[in-house]
């Protein structure tokens, strides 16, 4: 049956192949909730399987239950009231450990059409998983389609496709003849069998509870890993119904579904046992700076792939497109509250102001601006609902409140609660404008995370670009981006991007987002800066998740 | 230029690349010190250019030289008298970083084809490399010739081959069109760009200064880096001449030269500070369990990849071919009096004997045949002297002596000091043999490196193979062999070192050795284990020396 599954996907495999190797667009899941595309009763159907799980318990028949816990709170005020098994960590992951042989057996091709069908089933629980996506993290209905379960998929094949491709190479078998002059030739048999590191763990993260943790777990398990999925406390629904729909297709195919199981940890104790357990050989994070450090700097026993915070940037030089750049920054902002880890925290505007198609703008117009274009993006309250989302933690909140009373800079925009018509107990704040100074750094060099953004006023084009550099080479940042119409501007922030090892968005006035990362095309992370050290998806992602064990003898 | 040297070694590479893909033998650089293959005159000047070297100052123009240092001692007892520069860490690491703007300017292409004529001047100088590994190390000549040069060639060859592959997976450009239903599609223009990560450090060790040092040393500087090579202090002369040799091709390339330097630390200190620094971002290293455990620990700024010590294991529970099993042992013991990191210092032997194609033999005759075997290996001293070479380092000495004294376990063969008639200050020893019970783990659990090997009485071959698990497990080694007939034992082995993680030999009674590896076919560590945290070569091993930085734009 594995080999069925990848005859099954194998045209959605090569297709995906090709996407990372030209990096042009490509998708294997349908990022609308369309019923056309998903059918006309998977709407409903969805809906009706996620409100299922409320008020119960959530049954995975892992081993080593010794109680059950729960209690997410829902950023939308709804009861989710949904109590998960606590296993015990050593039942995990012996139990994983145990399940590897077989998966093992399976080959690169066996795990490849495995893991290729337990993205198709996830696919087909679009609406039910975008539901618990949405409900647990704040995210609007259509980010939570979107990015937590189409886009999603979609970072969880491309990580099947980079271990496919890095497996494949590796021959399973070779004979070796060395020619030995007048002498019959030297010749042996060899033999490369892919294994797995051991059990990896995947620390899921609240605000993209599937978007963040299917890289690492699809990786993890494609090269031949057990898994231990450890998901934000606030958002354990997503990873349970992920971990339940995978741990179905293990058992049809006749592996233990313990190699991928669900670990809901008593208090944090137990969740830095778990990662630093010798038999957890990788462990995948996003999350805050101070628990990533402490992973890098404690689960020495593993590889640490972490995305971690940062000061993500924004050097506004000039433009040719005043009021699409405007507009594009400010739904950049809105999006969900910017609780994304690719939101830009930093505008960098020069003292002197910008040149623009309307004419030469000053700093303080520029800030006008761009508070007057997120109040028109925020105009319609249904939209603006939709566009925000709720605020997914009580710290952002009070980062908020921080932020809006002026002690960290001058008000330009003050954050506004909002009413949500649909859910009345929801969270919903707009974002925060601050004017600060360049030189007001303890103000805006650390990341805040939420809908707080600094217009950082500069010296000039050049002593921005500098900043932008150090800000990121220091604190790191997942995404920077420049607006210039002039070519030595755009080819020094590339050259500081190469430096400060960023990806770099140019002149974004259209429908694509700063914060927005395509799968098979957009590296998210590069690895190189403080902010990540490790990027979706690359060789490196995958390559030291599996070892060659060789054979030889005579022939 | 670059392009010029590219389109020289294509065919070169793309054999490389074939190899790397079948793991099939094959070769780049002739193994064989031939004057029918290198040139008449080869030997001769190779041999005059190595001796130009001898009480000299190595002249390499680097900048920040502070004094002269030297010292090496050859085991051959010959005088070297070398002095290097010393220069000043932060002159070297700023002088490579900013060389790495036009190195990574060149591309993939343009690097690889550097790096390939930078391999095909070493292999012109294979001769002078070769005396001047032998003469550092006691390598026997052939060895020295082979290991120190040609094959230490292959290996750099591999790595850059399998740089080469991953970077040129990554596309230069694409352009992204999405389709938006029916409005136009959103078209972006993308452009990836390799960078390196920063300045690599590769630390040599004193038995194969060049072997172990050119996978690093071209897996670095093919994917972007400067490379500082930081030489053992006993064998400096064949790194020096390397990293000259590497300079010329960088000038003439119009890169600066400083892009790859040599380092001789005044102290260990300064290799602390070196390979500490925030601009350091990879460190390769071969050598010793503590200092490479120091660098994992310390080292947290870079990737630290490592080739430790082990505990190489055999176990032999029976053979159809009983004298050529011995003489494959024995030879494989003498060979540079076991100073290789691949030597087997275990022989595992069943307490009730082993069966052969000679009847059933016991434990003590397993322990008497081997050291009658080990003797007929040296009977004649001049071939004698050729295979053991000399004893590198002092620290083996006083370990063999250790060995002899019967402190460490029954002597079944003492090692013997031999006279080396061409070098008569050469420091050789013959290999000692010792017998043990497996309970006395505390005399051979650990490395003890030379030509110090125990025959370890275990209960039986079950047991004998879980001894051989546990071993590679807690204490890692390089190599994994086994003697049988039964098919039950050898898929047991096989199983074993899938769980440990090590390649395994199976009955080696030929023209192959348990502690030779061979380029492109043979993983050189598996990076599973303690003994070695990365392997020659494979995808892990070059694909995070390397990062990838986007720009996006709208078109």
């Amino acid at each position: 049956m594995p080999q069925a599954f990848f005859e099954k996907h194998q045209t959605t495999l090569y297709a995906a192949l090709d996407a990372i190797g030209s990096r042009c667009y490509w998708s294997a899941y349908a990022e609308m909730p369309s019923p056309k595309i998903y059918g006309e009763t998977a709407p409903a159907t969805g809906k009706t399987d996620y409100e299922a799980h409320l008020g119960k318990h959530f049954d995975l028949t892992q081993p080593g239950i010794q109680a059950w816990a729960g209690g997410e709170q829902s950023p939308y005020g709804v009861a989710l009231d949904v109590q998960y098994p606590v296993c015990a960590i050593q039942a995990l992951i012996d139990a994983g450990q145990a399940a590897m042989a077989s998966w093992q057996a399976l080959g690169v091709n066996g795990r490849t059409g495995v893991c290729m069908e337990m993205l198709a089933r996830l696919n087909q629980r679009s609406f039910e998983l975008a539901h618990s996506v949405m409900m647990t993290t704040g995210q609007g209905w259509m980010m939570a389609f979107q990015a937590g379960a189409a886009h999603a998929q979609d970072r969880g094949l491309e990580a099947v496709a980079y271990a496919y491709r890095e497996q494949s190479f590796v021959p399973q078998d070779a004979m070796w003849e060395k020619p030995q002059g007048k002498n019959p030739p030297l010749r042996m048999q060899k033999h490369f069998e892919i294994v797995g590191r051991g059990v990896a763990v995947v620390v899921g993260c609240g605000t993209f509870p599937t978007w963040n943790t299917y890289p690492g777990l699809f990786a993890a398990l494609a090269t031949g890993n057990a898994v231990i999925v450890k998901p934000h406390e606030q958002a354990i629904l997503p990873a349970a119904i992920t971990v339940k729909i995978l741990r179905e297709v293990l058992s049809q195919v006749g592996v233990s579904p313990n190699l991928v199981s669900l670990c809901v940890p008593a208090n944090q104790e137990i969740t830095q046992a778990l990662v630093t357990h010798a038999d957890v050989k990788s462990v995948d994070f996003t999350g805050s700076n101070s628990f990533g450090n402490w992973l890098i700097d404690r689960c020495r026993q593993a590889q640490v792939y972490a995305e971690l915070a940062g000061v993500n940037t924004i050097v506004i030089d000039s433009t040719d497109s005043y009021q699409a750049m405007l507009r594009n920054l400010a739904f950049s902002l809105c999006l969900y509250s910017g609780q994304m880890c690719t939101t830009s925290q930093l505008l960098v505007v020069p003292a002197a102001g910008i040149g623009t198609d309307e004419g030469a703008k000053s700093y303080e117009q520029v800030c006008a601006d761009l508070a007057a274009a997120i109040d028109l993006a925020l105009a319609k309250p249904e939209v603006a609902c939709a566009v925000l989302g709720a605020i997914q933690s009580p710290a952002t909140i009070a980062r908020i409140d921080h932020a809006n009373s002026g002690e960290l800079g001058t008000v330009v925009r003050a954050s506004q609660t909002l009413h949500n018509a649909e859910f009345p107990a929801a969270v919903v704040r707009s974002p925060v404008l601050l004017a600060v100074d360049a030189s007001a750094e303890s103000a805006y060099m650390e990341e805040r995370f939420g809908p707080i953004t600094f217009v950082v006023k500069a010296a000039d084009t050049n002593a921005a670009i500098a900043l932008a550099e150090r800000i990121v080479h220091t604190h790191g940042a997942l995404t920077l981006a420049v607006y210039s119409t002039q070519s030595a501007v755009v080819d020094a922030m590339t050259q500081a991007s190469w430096n400060a090892k960023v990806a770099l968005s140019i002149n974004l006035t259209s429908g694509v987002f700063v914060n927005q990362s395509a799968a098979f095309s957009d590296y998210h992370g590069t690895g190189g800066n403080p902010a990540a050290n490790a990027s979706y998806c690359d060789s490196a992602f995958v390559a030291n998740r599996f070892r060659v064990i060789q054979r030889r003898y005579h022939v």
